[in-house]
């Protein structure tokens, strides 16, 4: 069950309202690398969480701190807004072109659908989407897709926090950044209160790997039609990540077939040409009145 | 530049037609585990890469043998599906109420839109979405975005493989569940390649660990109103995984102020309560002859 | 900020696991009628409050308290999921072509997935939008937006205890059921608390009326070509809801003109016959030659 | 059936030509404020309705009237973009950086997708989305809903009304103002026509009482841990809106337990340490032939 | 302007309801394929159509037709649906297994969301998307668009009448396939009544042929590196269908460059080893030292 | 199965990087009218191609080809973004307010969420659509979809060679211009290897003509309630454009009924009103205590 108060994680200010960092700060809200994003996905795995009960703990720790930054950065959107609408208004209504142009740098819905307040959009007006929450039910992939969040995340706050001049946007920035330092390392953390990456992958690792088509299980496979040589890399000799194989490096040829598939169905409205060659247009009538009613 | 011959990366058999399976094929098809996302997302990141000129090669590598991948499912679809026309026509029009309902095991628009062939939507038919398709310029953020995409994959793989008895769909699924188990070890190899985990966290590691807000970096935050202890868990005490700070685990409590807006825009067509109170009508008028014209 | 404990809201059992039934209940999870979208539009309300503190205030409590919905109510999905996964397989499987349908009564992502576990879709695996969170900045718009939530949300929440003769089901749902009865009664409590339903039509109450087209703010217009006499009927004659005019009865008639636009622009490429009508091949030859450089 | 003149349903003028101005009047044409919504909204309410004809009928008109408010707003975009190509091309071509920044004020698929004509997305340029268009078989909820549409569709017009000094744009919003006006008029009059807010809530008010857990249905639930005093608001104390309770204010508790979820299916692939605890190598290796084939 | 009357343009009768086929109808009124996209795009092509006026009035005409069939498709959808609600219900609740899927095939929103009314989705769920709704500018484009969806619309239709035995639905249906000949062939009709197909060809006639790369307008190009010999294809040789070149078959091969981007912006918060090459720890310091503040 | 080198299809140059040129080239990439949307469309098709081998061999040739473009379009971005991070930030963070707005001219997710780089998305930052990719089953109705695409395709790519002034982008749109006419061409080939369009109207030519209502079959309907003459037009009178029939003009009058839909299901909860006319509460409460358990 969930409480609030009425004060916020972290301290907000504004010095100088600016619509277009508004804007900007809309990714961090409803983008896909946004708070609204990771606070669901943690709460909807902490409450599909099967298994030992300190996950579910924490991820619902953690979920739930992640409702007070989408706060922090709806409050932030509403207070670099306050003034907006005159501002918007001479600049559309002015007969100067190149004044009644700045609208671009705002979000129009700002003025228009949210009267100067932050929506569940990201920052292009395009909605938050709940696809984007990844809880799979097994808890390794579901710490790389937690991982992945916080690190495309951090590389947005660190970014916004390099296109503000306002201290008081830097403030609130940095201390989110600092705490997505520590959402990755809890994460990983995680991977090694699992026992490691060795013995986690591949994930899900409940999958007998007598099963799986072993001989391409560690080959990287290049695509390439010049077939390069091998590059000096990580990933194309030595020992797997997982220490369970050996990377080996393979030029790409079919092992398949080419495919084929039958006629199409006489009942699925394909044309006639496709079901008889397309080549007689008297056989096709013939065939037409038998094949079909 | 891209190539094709006409033959399968790997040999795609049905014995047994089963429309419902294609239904399920649809998730790692056009699905957010599935592989038109990380066709593109490997591509994106290829064609976007900057920096050491190995990684985008690999990218483009790994990227194009995806195209395969999707390739090698359309045509399990496509086989899935053979005869589903009729079969579907008896369960809509037939008179048995029972036997008419077996509509729901189908996605419909296998028979209605696309003729008995793959699509580019998910299980649901929920089309796929641009969105999914991550690159974010930071090397060490896409390649745990790729973790996450062939982990999230290759557990779905695996359920599929355990939802079928069809001996040719479950040889495909235990080739792509081998090649996820590679490309996971893959992605993980570069960020070795890279340095290992400690010296690409946090990522991004190019941003000054001093203009963050220290306190917090390596704190975990319980939300709980009940406070309970830390528990015994890696992430809660002790060395952080990235080796620069030690986990602690500290009580949620308010940093920040109560967040405290200004008033309506007078343009804004806020109600005039809002702007006055809403106490006293006889008031309201006489603003609204005062502020608004 | 927020803060959770780790009990339920009120209490969820399900007697009989049931996947169909996990499918229906995605629809109050993130369909429409939801509680995500009650979650987040009465936070976002409240985030972007302007004017008296009371009103924001309480919709914090409110928006607080769906969060714990969404964790009820997606504690029944995984509670309703014990145990599909086999009988999925045992479905998809089958030789029976009935069984083998059977899939359809489930979302299949609830197992390819989500591992038995709720998700951020609706009751057909369409994701959570964004754009579904209204927060205007108009206190009486955002109020009856919230009051047509609760009540699309209440009527949805009747059907599926209709739909269900599971005991804790049906208790689950009629406590949900009751709060929506509260939260209907509370919007429109605050509808009265800013003076009632004359004082603050139209909204917004702060566009002068004085500057609409007058002849036009409380006539019914009807566009039935067979002009039909005015029904005996609330809206079609006597005192407006407002108390500010006078309903009338009028038939459809165009006051406008025929739209005529400019010719396509020259750079814009529309068809050379768009340009000259299309009559004179010889004509459109020369005029290319002249207007196209 | 519906039929058409050539003419508008209101006059449409242009002044002064301004793409700037095109792009916030999408909003109105396919927003989630907009016309093509309430259109459907409407259409769907009335091909859908069950009881009374007078309801359908009237769905009816408004319904098709605003068809007519599409094509007012379609002409005014297109007028509004007239000359606009070689605007784009001077802005983006353009040495002087600050000028070939000018292309932000407008949707850039006026010109590369439609030809300096209307779309039906809003001002970001995101689509129209069928999810908008609410119909719930309950005609108090759908009053509700059709409140709920013409309250955010008149605030949308009235800030457009703001933001342009065009006497054409201008009187054009006016007229649409004015139907908003009537149309929440309109709605509540239904309600009314239906017996008045009283006789029916809560919506539904076919859904006995004595099924909802009546302790909580007419209980304000404070989730601040605060606990502050019961406000002096019309929502916390006194008769329910209803007239069939009386509001009480409370602080949020939990009524329910911690839920326990079942273990991982051992075919659902989760990870081993989910299904053992994570402890113990061996003893998962043992697990592993034991429960995996 | 837009009128109606209380009729439908043509019959519309169920014998026996079925709620399968009411899901199944839904891709006709909300699909890709279906009539809220012809009528959508038919009426904005005509508000936006510039050049000879009589293409605007057809497209008037006819897109104001397609607002009746939607009618009709949601009438058949109502009256498929009466008594699905028990229906469901038996099924959801039963006990027995197999009965109680058999949900599946319905549109579980039917019941849930609209009270067994027609919806602005797919026969999947999937909202209507106002992305479908093409309108160029250029009139020959549009009007391919438009033949390709009368196209795939009369292939649904057919396929559609094809899943049904009730003589109601049969007759609707073979109405709807009439009017999509008639369409297929209207469209057509304008690119002649333009000239024809060679006088139209390329789209856009009016872009300088001279400006493209001419030496690749007309040449087939073979992308299978096995390089088979031409086909004897109306494609491959011959003089091309807009009689201004001559087809001929070519192997790809690239005419461009590697492709090399700009090291990651200092800025961008990339990772350090993509700036440096990731070789040297010590070196990254220094040049951190540097290159960052 | 799929293969590349490392060289690009055509020759990409950026003479003057410019990120509104950047955002501009999106549409191309994950626009409706984009080459994502064509690759897959044509691959689509090939994979799910029944009948005559040629046309699929052909579908994998030109969808294999598509990837090249999305391949060049993506470094063109990538190329137009060089720098943009540095001008982005003096922009936001200016206190110039006309200078500060110059982000509206770029798509801000180009610095925020790639790092100077492509994404799956359109002009306006809305993300690709799997929608768009159609693939019927019937290889008439395909090719038509295929001209349709490729028609508006070279319209978008003719408006963006006419807003740059760059020499390389210049160029490589003159490639891919010539290349769209080529493929024009080449789909409307098909049709003619299938034996011209007469043999393939009515799409799908299968259905057979006697079981449509004929009487509607080439009548241009006039839903103009003023009944003007028909117009001297080619869709209005002489052969159809299959020659199976004669066009004819007819004005719109309703043939169906007045639709009549069952009151509302009783445990669907609607308004009691709804189902008792909503005239007398008395016997509303009879009704109620009988109706309803």
């Amino acid at each position: 069950m969930f409480y609030h108060d009425k004060k916020l994680q972290y301290q907000v200010r504004v010095e100088t309202p600016n619509p277009a960092f508004a804007k900007l700060l809309q990714q961090a809200i409803g983008g896909i690398e946004g708070e609204i994003r990771v606070c669901l996905q943690y709460l909807f795995q902490a409450w599909g969480s099967r298994g030992p009960a300190k996950y579910r703990d924490m991820l619902l720790d953690t979920g739930t701190e992640e409702i007070s930054h989408i706060e922090m950065l709806s409050t932030a959107v509403a207070l670099n807004l306050e003034g907006a609408t005159n501002e918007l208004k001479d600049k559309v209504a002015g007969e100067n072109p190149i004044v009644s142009s700045i609208l671009g740098g705002m979000d129009p819905r700002h003025v228009l659908s949210s009267g100067l307040a932050a929506m569940a959009v990201d920052s292009n007006g395009v909605p938050f989407n709940g696809s984007w929450v990844v809880g799979s039910g097994n808890i390794a992939a579901d710490m790389y897709a937690n991982v992945m969040a916080e690190s495309t995340g951090r590389v947005l706050a660190t970014r916004l926090w390099e296109l503000t001049d306002d201290a008081g946007m830097k403030d609130m920035l940095a201390f989110l950044i600092a705490r997505d330092t520590m959402h990755q390392n809890q994460w990983l953390a995680v991977i090694e209160d699992l026992g490691g990456v060795g013995s986690n992958l591949p994930i899900p690792n409940t999958f007998p790997m007598s099963d799986q088509v072993r001989e391409f299980e560690y080959a990287f496979v290049s695509t390439n039609i010049e077939q390069p040589p091998a590059p000096d890399a990580r990933w194309a000799s030595g020992p797997s990540i997982d220490g369970k194989g050996e990377f080996k490096y393979v030029y790409a040829s079919p092992l398949g077939q080419e495919p084929v598939l039958g006629p199409p169905d006489v009942k699925g409205y394909a044309q006639e040409q496709q079901m008889t060659g397309g080549l007689d247009k008297g056989i096709l009538e013939n065939i037409k009145d038998t094949i079909l009613p």
